[in-house]
């Protein structure tokens, strides 16, 4: 909220991520010259520093935070927070519950910045853990689907924050008033799906939202609605059948139109399969939800670019204040659930 | 067993489907002139035999069964069964019962085929309702998913079914000696996935079968295992997904490749796409599982040609006897987990 007077501050996890601390130092470098934010790049002094010496950041913002370790993809979370205490992403997560940083991006560990994030953060009501959600399929880029694979065996309390968190993303990210809101299942009808949706519907047909029922999963291909809700395992499954079949798809299409178009043609359509399908590997990650700060979470594989787009979702999650909206949210919908 | 010495007899719901009488007779009567099986038409007597004067059946091995009724898409099947008790499908499915058939054949409601199948030929240990399963997706032909929707709330002891249901088809369709049998989860890792899974991998351990953990979904893609185990519910899911995406991906292609190509060659290469991912639609739909006789349910939309391949289906099944090795093994796996 004071984004307009004071520059946004973000810290970003220098150490995380597979390409680390060459390609996230870059992308934080190119993103602090565009003047959009301060960084605070948080890591091992000297081998961020070493990183800084091949950059011109002459006059650019950024200021350097020392941590001690960094967690890595696998690692179990928990274990490595308690063992770990100064590792790069509890230090980064920390200058945000400080009040030092706005926000806290990192290309790294998934689980290690969900647990960082719940335990130095703190969750809103009815969140067990952070949720990750997002429009993945390029075809319907208007359905947000949440939760994406954090929250694999969820009771339908937890389905109804997936269904305000959807909300709160549609309503800030499209400016639709009333987002409509289904749950993913196996039967337009009502009354179809298994026991976890039957019980689910309840609880929406009381949340307050627009529930418009159930819609099946050829509905996301056509932006029937603005946000599907899932558990994790059910929306894992839909991310990762999807990225196959782009994959190959494009794979496919190379070999059936080789010679009967011109090659920058063939590149062209399947590349634009691929990457319909790929959304979160050609767009990147997005911030952690249902925490009460900003975490972003960005594609382990990230080059600068992807880490320079990475930190820009970070500065406009600040600068929309839908993080917060949906903290506040997901206090008043469970609230009023309880009632 | 018997299928070397007198003609397999196939009993075909002549009133099920959308384009039932007309097609269903079509189809039947087609097949019937291959002479490589014996029909017996099951329908309302004038109707059928208004359908059966269009055609040159003159020599064909057909006879007409009379039924009093039909169970429609969307009738709550159990109901519908008591209130008609000579509904095709019943009587179809009766004729299998008696020995009178070999075969019953449907393009009517699915529901309605597995209740009738369920209650008049029984069910295998460990078969709470009948399983659907194929492979679904024309990319990864030789993966087979088991169950795509009859079963959405499953106890682990399903999922072995599914398993073994899997296991069957693969080793009589593929030749396969061993099939790869694997969990549809979340991640690749044993202990990864949700609580359904993670239970029933301690089962699997010890069923006998090949089983050889995870898969996620992209594996779905690449003919990594033969045998990939999901709850109805997600399987379902990954169903129609992988419909949506096919035919999504075809009408893109249509509108991006038009004018850089020939317009034949435009339809060929989409069409494939939609096909590949439009298994059921394109080639009709399967036995179902875990039910001790041959009972074949088609599309619904089905036109002659697909009554015709939903015959054939059936035929094989009996040939290969691999319906009545199914439920053989079903009833052993069972027995052993329970030891």
């Amino acid at each position: 909220m004071t984004a307009e007077k004071t520059p946004v501050r973000i810290a970003v996890d220098a150490m995380g991520g597979d390409n680390a601390p060459g390609e996230t130092v870059k992308g934080a470098v190119e993103f602090a010259k565009s003047g959009e934010a301060q960084i605070l790049l948080v890591g091992e002094l000297e081998q961020v520093e070493a990183e800084l010496a091949k950059h011109d950041t002459d006059g650019a913002p950024i200021a350097v935070i020392p941590s001690d370790g960094v967690i890595k993809e696998g690692d179990a979370p928990a274990l490595a927070l308690r063992q770990n205490p100064r590792a790069s992403i509890l230090v980064s997560t920390g200058l945000v519950k400080k009040g030092q940083a706005d926000a806290s991006v990192t290309m790294g560990s998934t689980g290690g910045a969900m647990a960082a994030a719940a335990v130095i953060l703190g969750l809103a009501k009815g969140i067990e853990r952070p949720a990750l959600g997002g429009p993945i399929i390029g075809m319907a880029p208007r359905t947000v689907i949440v939760d994406l694979g954090t929250n694999v065996d969820c009771r339908p309390q937890q389905l109804v924050s997936f269904a305000v968190i959807g909300d709160v993303f549609a309503k800030h990210f499209w400016n639709v008033e009333s987002p409509r809101v289904a749950l993913l299942s196996v039967g337009a009808e009502s009354g179809k799906g298994n026991r976890q949706v039957r019980e689910t519907s309840e609880l929406l047909e009381k949340s307050g939202l627009n529930f418009v029922g159930n819609v099946e999963a050829h509905d996301l291909l056509t932006d029937s609605v603005e946000v599907a809700v899932c558990d994790g395992f059910v929306g894992n499954i839909v991310m990762k059948l999807t990225e196959g079949i782009g994959r190959a798809t494009a794979d496919l299409l190379r070999a059936r139109l080789d010679g009967k178009m011109a090659g920058e043609d063939v590149n062209s359509v399947a590349d634009e399969i691929f990457e319909l399908s790929n959304q979160v590997e050609t767009r990147g990650g997005g911030p952690l939800f249902g925490v009460n700060g900003v975490s972003v979470v960005g594609h382990g594989a990230a080059q600068a670019e992807a880490v320079k787009r990475a930190i820009g979702m970070a500065k406009m999650a600040v600068d929309t204040g839908f993080v917060a909206q949906m903290y506040q949210d997901l206090e008043s919908v469970h609230a009023r659930l309880e009632e």
